[in-house]
């Protein structure tokens, strides 16, 4: 046995520590693409099991990749270099709410969605809502900095987060932040912390930021003929002064696909359909759904549904969240991407990928969190059809330029990973992206955490193909 | 002439490059306290003088201090150990509102009340108020992470920055984060440079988000015989669901202390005063304003003022920023700190502010943004008394200690710079201060810029005495 095999278990029981091809096959792969196989899985359950892991990775030299849930669409938990996928998905799941503070700390291990039901039982909300929220944990959406569709008006993970407890790839303690909403003590650890994808240590637990709960909530869906005039009404509603709570927009495609997998009532024959939640005080979302649908109207909507009873409404958010399983089902290979594009540059954005979807001859489907500017185009492939792959590649590259080109980024929610790495210097050009490296290297001299995420090797190309 | 005095002539004009004593001694000192002599003072106009600086500074090691309007509580702007102050307040002045963005893109030696009033011609607002906002720069407020009253419904000035470009330390360009409110592409760079002090860089230019104007607003005053019993309406307003935009205290020595200095109407009798403002929607915060009237009847308030118009809230306002004048009119040395603690922790913080006061008997005063649990504590003092001096350092001390016991902060919104340095292990610990180090030391490989700054020598120790 290697030698940090075996000085994993002077501390960490031998019945966390999984070495069979079997297991180790199993944490190969993620949501996104590839699969690598680690050397070791090691499951942890207690912060001097994770503090003991990193000093002997470190020690000996070996990649650590953490790794929630595994739905990651980046790429983050897929241990490229090998070594040892850190699994915290069985480390026990904690939530202390306390709501005189209007907080909660939680475990790394805990589903999302279960942090929002406990802020319910206090009138509270923890708004960040991916769509994985149910199977995906917290200590996942911190190392990926996770949005959802309640972005556009509560902002990501990363806006909730106030303090951490992180063991640095060396095996050290810190604490950053801490449980006050204003905290200007030295530079804001946390928030580097949030979103490095595993790059900068393993996050063991959390302080969260709570609101208060609205008190009302209404949906509306606006149906388009023209998704240009769907793009209009999309401006007009942003600059009127209303802030929906979520903005969601699907393409014909993906009506079709929800309808095909679970008919929910969508209107297939429709070019576009946008999906809008208000929040807040009972009158006032009245005021503005009526203005909303005032301005959907003008812009061309050819029809507005307005659910009559929570029931309603949530199955109208259903069909929504079909929509990734659905057009899974298309074909074998689903290549998701989330570049996002400043608000005024949705419709220019909606145009670019119609001309890539052309260009390339690639069956492009467009949805997602239109109000802030982050869409979901999906390609829709066979990964065992190198010639078709080669063009997604190409059409990938050209909707992370188009973004760039637009003002806008490579990835509003799920992270660079690996998929992404190769398009990192477009964006934060050399000098940008070598300041990153110096953080990173300052923090991780051996570079052992989560190798090759976010950072592109010399030369890396995008290779969706198996060559 | 020195070697380095030289090399900045051959790009930046000798009229913006000032060597005599008189000149130099302006920049010598700041809102906050001691006195240090830069070398040279140099008024740069465009990046490219920054970038020329900080080229020259950088490779004759000569420490550089950026500065704006020099308003900093903390001494962020004191050139500690000489160099050069950099002073950014004669760049000029830009303000682009992109409304359909729902952002502005601002140059470093703009007001920041010039921001919101920028963005209120376009129905938006820039939340950031620092009670300082008519004559402190954006600049500054970015390198503090500013906050002030709307702090508790709207964070600070780091909630609001989505973008920035920098000058490295090294003289090199980069550009962080960029105009979509979702970007997870890399370690977020621009949340660690806002609030570093200017150690990391130099901000050219920033871009901030605005949100729309609310509809309406409604200030109310809340008077209180008895702290505790404010303390503890406090607490119940703010577990109450109703997240006010503002929530300020002033104990009786600063009521007293404005009515001597400018007559306000503010009730001298009274141990406690709150006042409250609400935004948004019009029935909302009516709802929300007799709530809260409930509220305080019931946990004691003796008076509740309602101003019947914009005018009268005005006033009520305008007594609020004479605390820091008036106060500082009492003896010749104000020394203010920001501490600050979990909502939870108020009513105790401020009876550990009581204890401290008589321990030590310093003439100690407390006003501040008590709704997030940023108070500020001043000590009226005379620095040329050596011995009520060495109390103060005490009792300073102190009132660090109890924020870090009662689960808060150093400092919520002014900043470490040179007086809280000393407390920074206190709270980080010794590993958190490391790694925080290790970040600046791989920016700033030759520590040019701000040195003394937020990492304490080893063994400083606070001094306000002259010794």
């Amino acid at each position: 046995m290697e030698k940090w095999k075996e000085a994993l278990t002077t501390f960490i029981p031998k019945q966390q520590i999984f070495t069979e091809l079997a297991d180790r096959y199993s944490y190969s792969f993620d949501g996104s693409f590839g699969e690598f196989l680690p050397d070791a899985v090691v499951q942890v359950k207690t912060k001097g099991e994770v503090i003991h892991l990193l000093k002997v990775a470190n020690r000996y030299r070996v990649p650590v990749t953490p790794r929630g849930q595994g739905t990651c669409l980046s790429g983050g938990p897929l241990p490229v270099k090998g070594g040892i996928v850190l699994d915290m998905s069985q480390w026990p799941a904690t939530i202390e709410v306390i709501p005189d503070d209007l907080i909660a700390v939680v475990s790394p291990s805990v589903l999302t969605a279960e942090i929002n039901k406990a802020a319910e039982e206090h009138g509270l909300m923890y708004p960040p809502d991916p769509s994985s929220a149910h199977v995906s944990t917290i200590g996942g959406n911190l190392a990926e900095n996770s949005g959802g569709p309640r972005g556009l008006k509560y902002g990501v993970t990363k806006d909730y987060v106030i303090g951490l407890e992180l063991v640095t790839p060396e095996g050290e303690v810190i604490n950053t932040g801490g449980r006050t909403i204003k905290n200007v003590t030295g530079y804001d650890l946390t928030k580097i912390i949030v979103g490095s994808e595993g790059t900068l240590g393993v996050i063991t637990r959390a302080t969260l930021k709570l609101v208060p709960k609205p008190l009302a909530v209404q949906t509306l869906m606006a149906v388009f003929n023209d998704v240009e005039q769907a793009g209009k009404a999309i401006s007009k509603t942003l600059t009127s002064g209303i802030v929906p709570s979520k903005m969601e927009f699907m393409d014909q495609a993906c009506t079709i696909a929800v309808e095909n997998y679970k008919p929910s009532g969508l209107p297939v024959d429709a070019a576009a359909v946008l999906i809008i939640e208000l929040d807040g005080h009972p009158s006032a979302i009245q005021e503005e759904a009526e203005a909303i649908e005032h301005i959907m109207v003008e812009l061309g909507a050819v029809n507005i549904k307005v659910p009559k009873d929570e029931e309603e409404a949530a199955n109208i958010w259903h069909a929504r969240k079909q929509v990734s399983p659905a057009i899974a089902k298309i074909k074998p290979t689903k290549v998701s991407e989330d570049a996002t594009v400043p608000r005024s540059k949705i419709p220019a954005m909606i145009e670019r990928l119609e001309e890539i979807k052309e260009k390339y001859q690639v069956e492009l489907v467009v949805f997602g969190h239109i109000g802030d500017g982050n869409l979901h185009p999906n390609i829709l492939c066979d990964k065992r059809d190198n010639e078709e792959m080669e063009r997604v590649e190409l059409a990938v590259g050209e909707i992370f330029q188009a973004a760039i080109d637009l003002g806008g980024t490579l990835s509003g929610e799920h992270g660079i990973g690996t998929m992404k790495a190769p398009f990192m210097e477009q964006e934060l050009g050399e000098v940008g992206l070598e300041m990153t490296k110096r953080m990173k290297d300052s923090w991780d001299p051996n570079g052992i955490m989560n190798p090759n995420k976010i950072f592109p090797e010399k030369g890396q190309k995008l290779v969706l193909r198996n060559e």
